[in-house]
């Protein structure tokens, strides 16, 4: 063990400071990107920031770096930190979890009167939940090159107010090009947002990467009948069609191994009257695996079933891939540095893959990066009854402390 | 065979006439019950009837009565009717076929200058489709003592309107009591709404009853999960488990014989996202069929699914029975005469059982009565597309002519 220990209750007071903007009166965040609420967690960050020493900058994108200087000046910054945006009804600790654990790395480095090697950077991400502005993770996709610069800023809210205009009301449209600096390397903490830790009892999970995901659009077209007169023989029901493509689709996550994930979330029936045949059904499907063969099975699984449906079931069929997002895997050196840093603190540790979207993924494209999941309390986020204990915080926050002090005090390479 | 023949041009004139009133751009209509097009439709029967030397009189629920007088006085009338108002993009023969063959019964006999010993009636239900006041068959329900009078004048549109208001606003709110005369007996002949007949190439559908209906609505809750980090074996996924309970409900119709019928017309899921995993869903459930204990054992079918998903898939059930409408079955002498009126004239029958609710349904509770079935075009009803051709309007009609003439010709028995 280790006595370089960072302020847990400076943590936790960081963090029910910060859950005070936008707070909801159940407990949770209304926060969306680039709304007051967003504005004003904005400044109070920046200004504990400049409080804690740090030099700031804003990028075009908005978002925002608070730099803690290390003793090579030309080297690149060891980063770290989430975003500060919620959801419509969302948790407190989603996000701001990451970027409060990042400021209190910093104040503890500054607390130990420690110096780095690397810079150690502070880094808040422009509109990661996409609840706003579609996509999520907008700022770190910039970034990382995912989306171009113009479609970042021309993404619009749905009372047509764009991403640009937004910054430049609230004050964070910057100067800095976006995604223009080296990186030498990103982590993030984040709670789990499902329930495999806090089942297992266990204190840190240690991301390896992130699952691949394969989005759809599917419509069964049948014929409307009426309920009474017509046999069940002559009927083409396309609501009978898709339970029998739901079915399948689930029985081929549940057999794909336990980071295999299937859902169908959304689904319309029409005409959707109690006494009437359904001639339409449309739903959505989300197959999500870590291995891009695997997520391909799954694929061909969907397909063979949707065919079966039409042959046997009379339907027509519309089946419209939307994305295929492929697995991420977080950098070897990145991960190894999280699991040491978690068992060096004593906590018990497991490795799990992501199976959402995280500004993590993007900048594993740009630099080599690593995430921390803690526990949360039911598995339950995107969701105002979203928590975690103090304990649990800075649990995250310490491992984050020792991966990043690890990493910003290797020895540096030769240029 | 027999040389009474009914005018099949004359009949088919009057369907096209009739068809105009709320006629839609894609050949069907747009009449609900007491709006502006039933008015208008109600005073053409009644100024067609009034010219075919009928006494027409309307009684309190707007039921229009137009009676051609029997040699007996006192003798009760044999009736034949159906109804005028239709779906909102209804098809021109629901309903008006039954009506204006009934008128075409009338003056056939006229031409003829046959006088029966009963008197035959024409009768136009008011309400039947249900589209604008619920519940269906609200005219024929009142007149059978199924419904208070009170109850059916009270019924209100989505605008506030209620029956009796209607009923007064078009001049139909007449002075008759309510089903306080004696009925002989009653016919109606009606589209199919089904694929039967046309699948087996018969002309008239001889009807022996109505299956019974049992309306149930399900809610399933599981909890509500991000789709990506929630594995398959934690989940509470509401969807999942209303498909098994669809599936099962489907085969239990299809296992029960081809007069079985189970319907999911209706489903809603929430939050209906395409990346939350669902935390509910409600869902209608419509079981038929003619036998009240087959009916009963997939009421069983229906409660052990729900039981065995709420166990298996850690799910909150709530199941609640709308309503059990039990089986008809329509008498035995009037289906027989049915079936002779229509071999006599030549055309194949066979029987059927009604899959629908029909204003018969609610007159064999007071009066011997029996349908006749005509195929339309691919079962099609409820719909714009609705179609059947002169030759099978001819055969519904004829079929009609030679059941009331035998009923209303027939020996009277003692008083």
């Amino acid at each position: 063990m280790d006595n370089t220990r960072i302020d847990r209750h400076r943590l936790w007071a960081s963090l029910m400071e910060m859950a005070k903007i936008g707070a909801t009166p159940k407990g949770g965040v209304h926060r969306l990107a680039l709304d007051d609420d967003d504005w004003t967690a904005r400044d109070l960050l920046v200004q504990w920031c400049r409080e804690a020493g740090c030099s700031v900058r804003v990028d075009k994108m908005g978002n925002i770096f608070a730099r803690r200087p290390g003793r090579s000046v030309a080297a690149a910054p060891v980063m770290a930190g989430s975003h500060l945006d919620s959801q419509p009804t969302g948790g407190k600790f989603d996000g701001a979890l990451g970027v409060m654990a990042a400021l209190e790395v910093i104040r503890t480095l500054n607390d130990l009167r420690i110096d780095t090697e690397y810079p150690v950077e502070l880094v808040c991400w422009t509109n990661e939940e996409g609840s706003r502005f579609s996509p999520a993770m907008l700022g770190s996709g910039v970034f990382a090159g995912v989306f171009p610069l113009v479609h970042g800023l021309g993404m619009t809210d749905q009372d047509g107010r764009t991403v640009g205009e937004e910054l430049k009301r609230i004050g964070y449209a910057g100067r800095e090009e976006v995604g223009g600096s080296d990186v030498d390397s990103y982590f993030e903490v984040h709670i789990e947002q499902g329930p495999i830790l806090e089942t297992e009892g266990i204190d840190v999970g240690v991301v390896t990467g992130a699952v691949g995901q394969r989005w759809y659009d599917v419509t069964l077209t049948g014929q409307e009948a009426h309920a009474g007169p017509t046999p069940m023989d002559m009927r083409r029901d396309a609501l009978l069609g898709a339970c029998e493509v739901i079915d399948a689709v689930y029985r081929s996550a549940v057999d794909n191994g336990p980071d295999a994930r299937a859902t169908v979330g959304h689904m319309r029936v029409y005409p959707n009257s109690r006494n009437v045949v359904p001639g339409r059904v449309t739903f959505s499907v989300d197959l999500r695996h870590p291995d891009d063969n695997e997520l391909a099975r799954m694929d061909s699984v969907l397909s063979e079933i949707c065919l079966k449906v039409l042959r046997e079931r009379k339907l027509e069929l519309g089946l419209h891939q939307l994305f295929h997002f492929p697995p991420t895997e977080f950098d070897a050196e990145c991960v190894g540095l999280v699991r040491d840093a978690a068992e060096r603190s004593g906590y018990s540790v497991r490795d799990v893959v992501s199976g959402a979207g995280h500004d993590a993924i993007y900048m594993q494209r740009v630099a080599p990066s690593g995430m921390i999941f803690v526990p949360c309390e039911g598995g339950i986020s995107h969701n105002e009854a979203e928590n975690i204990s103090l304990e649990v915080a800075s649990a995250g926050c310490q491992t984050l402390f020792n991966a990043v002090l690890g990493r910003a005090n290797r020895e540096r390479r030769a240029a």
